[in-house]
């Protein structure tokens, strides 16, 4: 959507002798998810870099703007397993990694991880913003879809998007849609959303537009008063009865730190 | 379980010709769930009176311990789903209804509600300790089953939580396990329900130590720190890889403050 380019490639093809390396920027955890379908699942993350999108408001910009490119490291699936093994303290300190971004869709060999991922007991989960198919994409645990609203900037492929959420469904695929929230045009789009994709779990979820905050506790009454604001408005809108409206409960407790 | 008795009574049969009257003492919404496995749900309220246990922090013991006796209501099924319409504002303004307590599940003949809600299209979630069991369990859409640990001062029924996890299992619905934590005898119990159901999926949940805290932001900062390091001690534990770990968020949000 956006002309911002990919900050690192991997290989189009995932021969089984040439195993593909992914650009990973950072694994962190255990933690918790702090959004979402799975909201508070104890979890590890692989934050991957490159992304076909450049949001506003992104949380992660540092994944596509270039000001981490120092730290992109090329890792195949067997290393990334290891240092999440490592990071952890142990292969039997977690059962649940979440694959995020920048835009891990953008990976075409990234079922090569998952796979591994699953041949040692560990579930996997994927947050990406339905601008691109993988077919790996159904081997996906829980997938969250987070088209992005007129606030950041960037455009909806509704073709691309129907696609995915089509081969989803057809896949019986555990899946949900998400949209972050930011003023009434982006809630405005989250209705749009839902009406498109009635059948679709749709998370809503308040903005976090004080990145800038390094106070912890005022970012935490911030978001809260944000949050709370959010609820009012969609308990306003029957077309909205069926949606769930989330924090991000990272950002409440832990403020605007990354590696947590 | 404990000796505290149930408020009030409704008739143990449910015959077509005399509708059942259930204890009502909240009727509210519509606000979002803030706990559990629909976390974030919006939803309306009804909260029934009566309870067989008595926990030492019920944040609810207004159900049960005679203090609100005279705001209890005998209400029809027709009578609570006309008056949640009212509540809303209309109809169309909600899709989804959660039955809370005191313990909803002493109601032999709450099944004609839950059927007068799916009859107009309605969502029902049940919060329940699984201390009885009713064959109207099997029509919820999403129910929460919380036993309760050591600090509430009640010993849970195991044989009963295995029978009714097991005739949920066979009816194929949708439900969890839910344990709210106040300190490290808690989370070992939490661990207990985890090994003894290690295919339902667990809930933890910080529990909410300041039921008297009339300050809404002091009660935030408070609890917010508690999830913190309820956080960091699942982490520690191997055995709770599986879980989620929850806040309470309409206590972070509207803090003790009854009927949001």
């Amino acid at each position: 959507m956006s002309g911002q380019p990919q900050t690192a490639m991997t290989p189009a093809n995932s021969s089984r002798t040439v195993p593909s390396r992914f650009p990973v920027l950072e694994i962190f955890g255990p933690t918790v998810q702090g959004e979402g379908m799975v909201i508070g699942q104890k979890t590890m993350f692989v934050r991957t870099a490159g992304c076909d999108y450049a949001c506003s408001w992104c949380d992660s910009a540092f994944t596509w703007d270039g000001t981490a490119k120092a730290d992109i490291r090329l890792l195949e699936a067997d290393d990334i397993y290891e240092e999440l093994c490592e990071t952890a303290g142990g292969e039997d300190r977690f059962s649940h990694v979440t694959l995020s971004g920048g835009n891990p869709a953008l990976l075409a060999g990234l079922g090569e991880f998952i796979s591994l991922l699953h041949s040692r007991g560990k579930r996997a989960a994927l947050e990406t913003q339905g601008s691109r198919w993988q077919d790996w994409f159904t081997e996906i645990d829980e997938l969250t879809l987070s088209p992005k609203p007129p606030s950041s900037g960037m455009k909806t492929d509704w073709e691309m998007l129907d696609s995915i959420i089509h081969q989803l469904s057809a896949a019986g695929s555990a899946f949900s849609l998400k949209v972050v929230v930011f003023d009434v045009c982006d809630l405005d789009y989250a209705v749009q959303v839902q009406q498109r994709y009635p059948d679709v779990q749709l998370f809503i979820q308040a903005g976090n537009d004080r990145l800038d905050e390094a106070d912890a506790s005022v970012l935490l009454i911030h978001l809260a008063g944000r949050y709370e604001q959010l609820v009012s408005e969609v308990i306003e809108r029957p077309s909205l009865n069926r949606a769930r409206v989330l924090p991000q409960l990272h950002a409440w407790i832990w403020g605007n730190k990354r590696g947590v």
